[in-house]
């Protein structure tokens, strides 16, 4: 049974680790002032915002290899709501990535609401988890977690996808400040 | 009442308008064999494939000064599904818009699906409209005309948001291909 280690304790930190609770997998919870804690879960979540994930993989970068990394951030610029922070043509999942290699970076839980993690619905719809990566048996892996927690997942596709998951949990994001969906409601996924 | 001409007579040119038909909108609907017959809707859809809106532009672009033009282009590279054939930092309408400066252009339509326009719900929910673009009178006048048939509609900020748009009307196609979701179903918006 995979073992998650979710960095960051915000609102979908804590969301996240209470799916996997609920999917009986055990979770190593860690926030800043846990930075002399060693990782010890195969599946590490980076729950922090994207401006924090640098210093993250500059601390503990080394003790990712050979993990599942999963990036959730919506690397907005959140000042002007008006466009992300990221090249046009890339994603933070993309650069990550790039500063992982020893990693398996999978993108996921950028497009749900916190609040429609822990309910299991987006208004009438379950609640789906979007994951983008490019290795299969990670991919895998992440969505049993999510599945055996009560959410669905769906695999969104190669790595390269994170750019369309992160566009659309730009435009969520501006819907839900502009009060136009609900923090309980946003684009849900109807098979 | 505003009247509306749509160019293009596929599947969504078709459930646009039976949307507008609906709501007591004259619609007039154009094919290729029509190039000859004046516009004469206020509001003009551009319901072709993206490879064939240059053409329009090239024989009708005078004729849509003064209009409002609705873009409703999913830009995909359609050979391989995995990617956009518009510039990253760029967007169909940003180059309509670019191409028809006389002309109140606004993206909508592509993030819904032939099925769920004639079908008014996405699943269990109602179908929504997200409407981008830079003219508040232009998003105001097209609302009124999907609500009126029926569907919901939803200001989803200025044209600069069609990249968004873009990106999850590319998304929702690759989840409809590869069978994560149906034709009816999709990424629906729930208040």
């Amino acid at each position: 049974m995979a073992h998650l280690s979710i960095l960051g304790t915000g609102n979908m930190g804590q969301a996240i680790a209470a799916v996997a609770g609920r999917g009986g997998h055990p979770v190593q919870l860690l926030g800043q002032s846990d930075a002399g804690t060693a990782i010890t879960g195969d599946i590490v979540v980076l729950a922090v915002p994207y401006p924090a994930v640098a210093d993250v993989i500059a601390q503990r970068g080394e003790s990712l290899a050979g993990k599942v990394v999963v990036d959730i951030t919506n690397p907005l610029n959140f000042e002007t709501f008006d466009a992300l922070v990221v090249p046009a043509d890339s994603s933070a999942a993309a650069q990550i990535a790039a500063a992982l290699p020893q990693s398996r970076v999978l993108k996921a839980f950028n497009t749900t609401f916190a609040g429609t993690l822990a309910a299991g619905t987006v208004g009438p719809i379950p609640t789906t988890v979007l994951i983008a990566g490019d290795d299969a048996d990670a991919k895998s892996e992440l969505a049993g977690v999510i599945t055996s927690g009560g959410l669905k997942a769906v695999d969104a596709g190669a790595l390269s996808r994170a750019r369309e998951l992160e566009a659309l949990g730009f435009l969520q994001l501006t819907l839900a400040v502009g009060e136009k969906v609900s923090w309980t409601g946003g684009l849900g996924v109807v098979a």
